[in-house]
């Protein structure tokens, strides 16, 4: 179940400068770490490669939300969103698995409250 | 192949006063007429139900990046985020269609440029 929406954030973020943006393997695994770095729970990933050299657009469905990456290899860019629900989820520490495992740097962050957390405002 | 990043808009809303949020079959409809109104085009869509009367997270991966939607119809609360590129997607339209969908209000939108977006800003 998901947990109570009351705590839902969702963190938006460009990454700049990465590499490895067309390995499949690779950007299944920084969807993985970052899940376990948020201590969120995976409940299935999904990776669609748009061929050699291409991007990857992928998606972790997660017991507490999704995070999801779509990259431009030519560019060197990600577009990453992480979306978590509950007290114990470390969006933050997702972002940062990320970005260290692509290499990239940390462009137009944006951290919305969701939900709960954005209706009791 | 994802259209170049140049154009990206991510949408991003909480419904509100939704029905039918824990019929996964509805929502994947929701999914796939949001993304038909949106003229985007459909790679895969998955969906997890949390069980019965509980909520349904699911996303529908795209050519032009991704509509992700989470439920709790506990609450009559949807968490959808519509992540679109290229200049002929229309983002606004297809959360106009989930909306009508779960006939729910839209409450806290936030529209946020992406990645070329962004970057040329």
């Amino acid at each position: 179940m998901i947990p109570a929406p009351a705590t839902g954030l969702h963190l938006i973020a460009d990454l700049a400068g990465c590499h490895g943006l067309g390995d499949v393997s690779l950007i299944e695994a920084a969807l993985r770490e970052a899940a376990a770095a948020a201590h969120v729970h995976v409940l299935s990933v999904h990776l669609h490669p748009f061929g050699p050299e291409q991007g990857v657009t992928g998606v972790a469905l997660l017991a507490e939300s999704h995070i999801s990456i779509h990259s431009w290899p030519e560019e060197g860019l990600a577009a990453i969103d992480i979306f978590v629900c509950g007290p114990l989820a470390d969006a933050e520490a997702a972002l940062d698995v990320i970005a260290a495992r692509l290499g990239g740097t940390i462009r137009h962050r944006h951290a919305i409250p969701r939900l709960g957390a954005a209706l009791a405002r």
